[in-house]
C-alpha cells in the first residue's frame, strides 16, 4: 500500500485500452485490485456487485460507460446520417435501458443515464450529426459529469477547510470519501486538501455498522493518502469528544430537506446528538445536487429497512446474535437541523 | 432454547455432584452448554477464560469454589483441634492465592475472596473451632454471598419497576443482565420483574461493539426468559429515540464516582448525550457497592485501554480494516452526572 494507488482515480476512463478502470471496493481493505470494465455485463455486474459504490462514482461509471459502448458501434461506410443515427440511438436505448437495472435505487445513475441522453438527443436536434459527432459528444458530456464531480468535491474541499485549524482533530462517520466519488470525496475533501497544504489533521473514523464503510474504506482510503487516521467503533466517538480530542465533526449526506434535517447513512444523528452535548461543530458535507426541495423536513424522507442478517451474522462469518432474535437495521437516519452547525456545499457553508 | 435454561441459575453450588455448575458464556448465543466445575484448576480456567463474567457472578463462583476446596480436605480421625484448623487453613491460603490470579483486574474477584477469608478467621476467632464447624461456616458465606447478590438485584428490579410503565420500550446497553450476576441482573432487574408480572415492555438491546456482549448475552438471556426484545448496532438507537420508541435508557455500571459520574462499558455515555437531547430518562443501575467515594469525579476514575485486534478482527475472524491501522479502543467511558437522570441502587433512586 502507499500514496501511488491514488495516483489513480476511483473511475477513470481509458480510452487507449478501450475501457473504464475501477478499484473493486469489495475486495478493499485486503486487496487492491483495478479492475478493467470492458463489456456491457462487466460494467453492470461491478455496479451491481458494489464494487463501485457512492452515488458521484456510480453515475459516471454509467456515463463512461454509455459512451464506450456506443464508440464501439461500427458505422459501414456509405451509411448516410440518419442511418447511422439510428444504428446509435439503438444501441445508445438498449443499453440504458440495461444498466439502468443494475442498481434500481440508485438516484445519480438514472440522473446520469438521462443526462447523457439529453445529450445525445441535443447532438442531434434538427438534424442527424455524424456518427463521429455523436461520439465525441457523448465522450464529452461523461468528461464533464466526471470533472462537474471533482469540482464540486474540490469546492466543498476549500469552503470545509476554511471552518478548520491546522492539527484539529476530526471526526467523519461512513464513508463520504474519494472512493465514492471521482477524487477528493465530499466529507473527506477539507481533511485531502488540508493533507495536501500540511494542514497535520488527527483524523477519526467510525468504523461504522454494520457493512463497515468506515473501517473497510475511510480508514484505508485515508490511511493510503497519508493522513494520520485512527479507527474507532461508531459507540467509542463520545469518549473522544469528552478527552477532547475533537474539534470538528464532518459527515456526507444523502439528501437535506428544505429545513435543513439531513438523513445520512445511520449513527449520523448519534454524532451529531453527542457532539451538540460536547459543543463540537458538526458539519454536513453535501453537493447542492442532494437538496431536495420536495422534502419538506426530515419527516418526509422515507428511511429504507435492511435485512436482519447484517446486523446478526456480522460481516463474512459466525453469527453472533441468538437465532429468531427481532432486529432493527434502518440504513439511514435523520439529523435535525438544529444539531448541524453547517451544510458545507460547492457554493458555501449554509446555517440550516 | 426456551424458557427452561432459566430454571438455572447462572452460578449454582451442586452438593450431591461436589461441583458448580455455570453455563459457558463463551459459547452463547450458539450453545448452550450448562458445565460443571469441580477442581481447582477448572475454576480457574472459567474465570480466566470469561466462561463465568460479570463481577457478581465472579465473587460467587470464587465463594463457592473456596468452599467445595476446603471442604474436600480429609481431616483424619483423632487430629485436634489445632491441626484441623492449619490442614484448612493452610489449603484455603493456597487456593486463594491461585483463584485470586485468574483475573486480576476482576475487584470483585478479591472482594469475594476476601470476605470468605474473614469468614473463615471470625470462625476460628480465639478459639480453634471443629473442622466441621469452619466448613459449615465458609458453605454460609459463599450462600450469603449469593443471597445477597440475588436480593441487590431484586431491589434494584422494584426501585427501576416503580419508574416503568406497562408496555415502554426501554434500551439497554452491554450485559448487565442475569448473566452478569445470579438471578435478575442489575439492568435487567426492572424488565425481568415487569416480565413476571404482565408489563410487556419493548426492550432494545444495543450490540455493544467491539465485543458484542449486547447481541451475544443480553439479547440472548432476555429472548430465552420471553422478554420481547429486539437488536441494533450501538449507532441505531438515536434513530429508535428520534421515532419515539424508547421511554427509558436502563444501563448497568461499574464504578460510580463521589459526584454521580458513573463509568461502565464503552458507548454508555454516547448514548446518554443522545438520550438527553431526546428527552428520555437514563438510568444507571448499580448496587451500592460499585459507589467509590475515593473517586471524586469520573475524571479520577482509570480506563482501561484493550488490543486493537477486537476492533479490526471483528468477532473471530476475518479483518476488516487496513493493515496497520492505529485503532482507539478504550473499554469504558465515563458518563457526565448531569446526563443521568438517576442511580437505581438496591436502596432506592439517588439523583446525582
Amino acid at each position: 500500500m502507499g500514496q501511488d494507488i491514488f495516483d489513480f482515480e476511483t473511475v477513470a476512463l481509458c480510452e487507449e485500452r478501450d475501457c473504464i478502470r475501477i478499484i473493486d471496493q469489495t475486495l478493499l481493505p485486503g486487496n487492491v485490485v483495478i479492475e478493467e470494465l470492458h463489456t456491457a455485463e462487466q460494467v453492470w455486474n461491478a455496479i451491481y456487485l458494489l464494487k463501485v459504490r457512492g452515488a458521484p462514482a456510480i453515475g459516471v461509471t454509467a456515463a463512461m460507460a454509455m459512451y464506450l459502448l456506443v464508440n464501439r458501434v461500427p458505422i459501414p461506410e456509405g451509411t448516410g446520417s440518419k442511418q447511422a443515427y439510428e444504428l446509435l440511438r439503438g444501441e445508445f436505448d438498449r443499453q440504458k435501458a440495461y444498466l439502468a437495472s443494475s442498481r434500481p435505487t440508485a438516484v445519480n445513475l438514472f440522473w446520469a443515464l438521462d443526462r447523457m441522453d439529453r445529450a445525445f438527443t441535443a447532438c442531434g436536434e434538427g438534424q442527424y450529426c455524424s456518427a463521429e459527432e455523436i461520439k465525441d459528444c457523448l465522450r464529452r458530456e461523461a468528461a464533464a459529469i466526471r470533472d462537474e464531480d471533482i469540482e464540486v468535491c474540490r469546492k466543498i474541499g476549500e469552503h470545509g477547510l476554511a471552518l478548520l485549524k491546522p492539527g484539529d482533530g476530526i471526526l467523519t462517520h461512513c464513508n463520504a470519501g474519494r472512493l465514492a466519488t471521482i477524487r477528493y470525496g465530499t466529507a473527506t475533501a477539507p481533511i485531502y486538501l488540508g493533507q495536501e497544504r500540511g494542514y497535520g489533521f488527527h483524523v477519526y473514523a467510525d468504523e461504522t455498522r454494520p457493512l463497515l464503510q468506515g473501517a473497510r474504506l475511510t480508514a484505508f482510503e485515508l490511511q493510503a493518502a497519508g493522513v494520520d487516521v485512527t479507527l474507532l467503533c461508531d459507540n467509542m466517538a463520545a469518549s473522544l469528544m469528552r478527552a477532547g480530542k475533537i474539534q470538528a465533526v464532518l459527515v456526507g449526506c444523502d439528501r437535506v430537506a428544505a429545513n435543513g434535517d439531513a438523513a445520512n447513512k445511520i449513527g449520523t444523528s448519534a454524532v451529531a446528538a453527542v457532539a451538540a452535548y460536547y459543543h463540537v461543530p458538526f458539519y454536513v458535507c453535501a453537493p447542492t445536487s442532494t437538496i431536495d426541495s420536495n422534502a419538506r423536513t426530515g419527516k418526509d424522507i422515507v428511511i429504507e429497512h435492511r435485512r436482519p442478517e447484517e446486523v446478526t451474522e456480522m460481516w463474512y462469518k459466525e453469527r453472533m446474535a441468538p437465532e429468531g432474535v427481532k432486529v432493527y437495521n434502518p440504513a439511514f437516519d435523520v439529523t435535525d437541523h438544529e444539531l448541524i452547525t453547517g451544510i458545507i456545499t460547492e457554493n458555501g457553508v449554509l446555517k440550516p
